[in-house]
């Protein structure tokens, strides 16, 4: 039962993937890296989900922030690709996901992974400029999400250079073994790569664009379903959402994006609607948000500085409820990224400042400082 | 801390089990593979389990059904073999086996792994004709347990060709860290490899056997424990028995299993009867079920029809109570499998019906419709 | 994006740590292993943690008591080394470690694994002597914990030759995501190397030290959390402590340790003082204990004993609370080790006795027969 399948030679390579096993035809590759998040944070980690918890007791501590297990390459053919990620710290699936990747115009990609809507969620956790997501990412994200999409990048290097998905899925979140109702959650994307070139999926501007490079994105969902927030845990509720009876919420939302990069700067903002039905109660509420993002390369201007060190900022605002404009969260980062090797090996100091105001008009601060190194091999 | 042990060349292959590594001296092999099975289901994935479940609501939808590492070889000596497989989507572990195969006539068997009883059962998902296992399987499954193992196939290629097993296990279910009381489990099988040639525990004729390969099995278990069935989540409870006080079953059960591959086409078929003791209450039930199943590659007797197509059906009938054999629980399913790369890279294509009756003789019936690329890599 | 990064060559070996693949240039190299260790035990497999546990019933049977993957390697430069161990059975991580091995007298750790407190604790559960660890390692091991490490030797080859170990951690506990108040765990750990020979964290003098190798070591530590005791699980409580508010408690301990291998016989011992202060209810205990451990391989002065047999023993003593110095719990342990392949083949029987005392002066014993063959592969 270990009789050799087409192959005479195997290559064995170290690249980006890690150790990559592949067969001389091509035909079958494997890759396998581990990904370590390891964090110090003070007085807590976690971004604050609501006014209260400004009155937390402080948490200072070191964690393992994300512990994570790739393995990916293709089979049969070269363009039959997989991809798994799986959670060593909780002990759970993130990815598993097939790309039938044939032609640039039109892939289909099958399994759980991240859905392709909003571009700060879909920047891999190692390949991030801030230390973290945003505030905005936990109301707005649709995360990762069991089905079928189909993609593909059309009129390429022209001036209607366009790179589209569309997502049939179940839309009951990360670990979905069931649908809780009938109703399946659609997802389109629409993004214009403006100058013909398309922005890789990624934060800072590490290739040094030498040509601008530009997007802008707009990406629209619905979905029908028990929960009204998705996250890496599954589905599960907003703030002010207590119930999860089958198909009790209707979700609409959606987005407009841009993102740059041009010699060692980089930018990204994503404005975000969503507008959550409540059959039960006949209610609508309506949450908007947006983050600003930017970062530079000083050393490209000015010799004193170091070349791997990168800063960056991020300004995000969130009105949980448009009913109630004067009520914000917000927040101000600040990271200073140091690149030992890329993505893949960086250090980042990053410091926050929260500053949340209730419907009641009270409003308080809160600053955090956290220093993660982040290493895959 | 890296000394080489005893190895002057390791070749690397890729084989049916995933990209395999081995020492010169053949001495050490190891082998990783994932596997992933995806669904489309309507109106839900579960097969109904009493009769209640039909009057539940629709529930379409996709999944990751199965999603699974698989890293197996030998070590110390080619006959000392390995073979684990760990649910990724569950994070939990299904396989460890260690077996000393050094002679085919005894071989001995120990860790967690799927008890040889049911053929059934005992064929992996990844090989399997119809697109998951009947009705039946989870009323009579042993499934995986804790224990040891002998096995061997004996006088073979002679008429009195034999393939036995004998097991003892803890017969707690799979993830057993405990016996809830000091009662082992006990199961013997025996198998007649009536042509002289043992028949693989796969589905589907896809080697095309131009001789005919049978085989006639007799099964028998017994078991004290605090459960009454078991899955791949471990112990748990039929219909009608909610209480698991340690010790407080006593399960006997027997089965006759028939199987044929010939030129493309297959059959299997297992009668199960079990009998559950509840010493709390004193009382008895039994239940018994059976399933007739055949498959066929139709592009032998008709060039019409493409070559990678087998239609594949199955008939399964439970009876959950044979002192109320008016009731019952009956499957008719019609599979078109599609092998891309025999049974490591297979789309199928599924419809069911079930038809339940109660003892009060009240019936009804569900169409379900699936559709499943289970791919290995 | 499989662009190949600095390499020219990858050799593949295999080494004690399983099949291993590195660079020419030595900057990355991965080793892949699994462990299971597989026992028979009865009446039970765990030692009683209280007195109460003598009168549970027999529960004889199998189980897979660990089930193990190890990753690890390094990554960018040969000293910047990872270690990654990920329990199968339990679907949960234990270790996670970066180490930047660059100078023998001082390295830095970072991530969570087994703090450098206790040596019984800090041999692998694939190296040890008995079969398990003693029934002191309960009350008093700080298991592994999530934070920074420093350690080096110093001195090495003299009189005056050192290894040392300060360690910063969250204190919460393996698998922590958070902290639960603000205060951090400090350990140090001072081992006096006193031959000016490092021991290796290794049980069984299988290298057949013809020098002796000994260690004398003190460490201490102290914490304040929610936790009066850790293990695999994380953070818990001792019998006694059933609260689990933040910051509920003070603990300081300490503890003095042997070990000593020479010519097939090995030593080692540990003495331990651990004092909890409930900030609740303003109360204090003090709990101690120690254990004495050695073997022989008999083959050294019996030609007719096998050479792969090693026969060991222990006695271990715990108080549970100094106060009533008159309550003990006692555990007498003889354990037959067959080495088919050093610690990576091994098989074990082991007969216990458990003797405790409580403080009314009751007094039980019990019997305990385990075997286990743990593989490395």
């Amino acid at each position: 039962q270990t009789d050799t399948t087409a192959v005479n030679k195997i290559k064995v390579d170290y690249t980006k993937k890690g150790f990559t096993f592949s067969t001389a035809d091509d035909n079958y590759a494997m890759h396998i890296q581990s990904q370590i998040q390891f964090r110090f944070f003070t007085p807590t980690d976690q971004s604050p989900t609501a006014f209260d918890d400004f009155s937390k007791p402080d948490e200072t501590g070191f964690k393992i922030h994300r512990a994570r297990l790739k393995i990916g390459g293709h089979a049969y053919k070269p363009w039959f690709k997989y991809a798994i990620q799986y959670d060593y710290a909780r002990g759970t699936l993130l990815d598993f996901r097939v790309t039938l990747d044939r032609w640039d115009f039109f892939k289909v990609e099958l399994g759980q992974w991240k859905t392709a809507y909003s571009r700060e969620r879909t920047i891999s956790s190692g390949k991030q400029q801030m230390m973290d997501r945003s505030i905005i990412n936990r109301a707005f994200t649709i995360d990762r999400q069991t089905g079928v999409a189909f993609s593909g990048r059309v009129f390429p290097e022209t001036l209607a250079d366009f790179t589209y998905h569309v997502s049939v899925l179940t839309g009951t979140g990360r670990g979905a073994t069931r649908n809780d109702d009938s109703h399946l959650m659609y997802v389109g994307r629409l993004q214009w790569n403006m100058f013909g070139r398309e922005l890789e999926i990624t934060g800072s501007d590490l290739k040094f664009h030498d040509k601008p490079t530009a997007s802008l994105a707009f990406a629209a969902a619905t979905n029908r379903s028990q929960f009204t927030r998705f996250s890496t845990s599954g589905g599960g509720n907003l703030e002010g959402y207590t119930s999860n009876a089958p198909g009790q919420y209707r979700i609409n939302q959606g987005l407009i994006e841009t993102a740059f990069k041009y010699r060692g700067f980089s930018w990204q903002h994503e404005s975000h609607l969503k507008k959550i039905t409540d059959y039960e109660t006949n209610t609508d509420k309506t949450l908007s948000g947006y983050y600003l993002q930017a970062g530079y390369f000083f050393s490209n201007i000015a010799d004193f500085v170091p070349a791997p060190l990168e800063v960056a900022g991020i300004f995000a605002n969130y009105t949980p409820d448009t009913d109630f404009s004067n009520s914000y969260e917000q927040e101000y980062g600040v990271a200073f990224n140091w690149f030992f090797k890329e993505h893949r090996n960086k250090l980042t100091m990053e410091i926050t400042r929260f500053s949340y105001k209730t419907i009641d008009n009270i409003s308080d601060n809160q600053w955090r400082f956290r220093v993660q190194w982040d290493i895959s091999f």
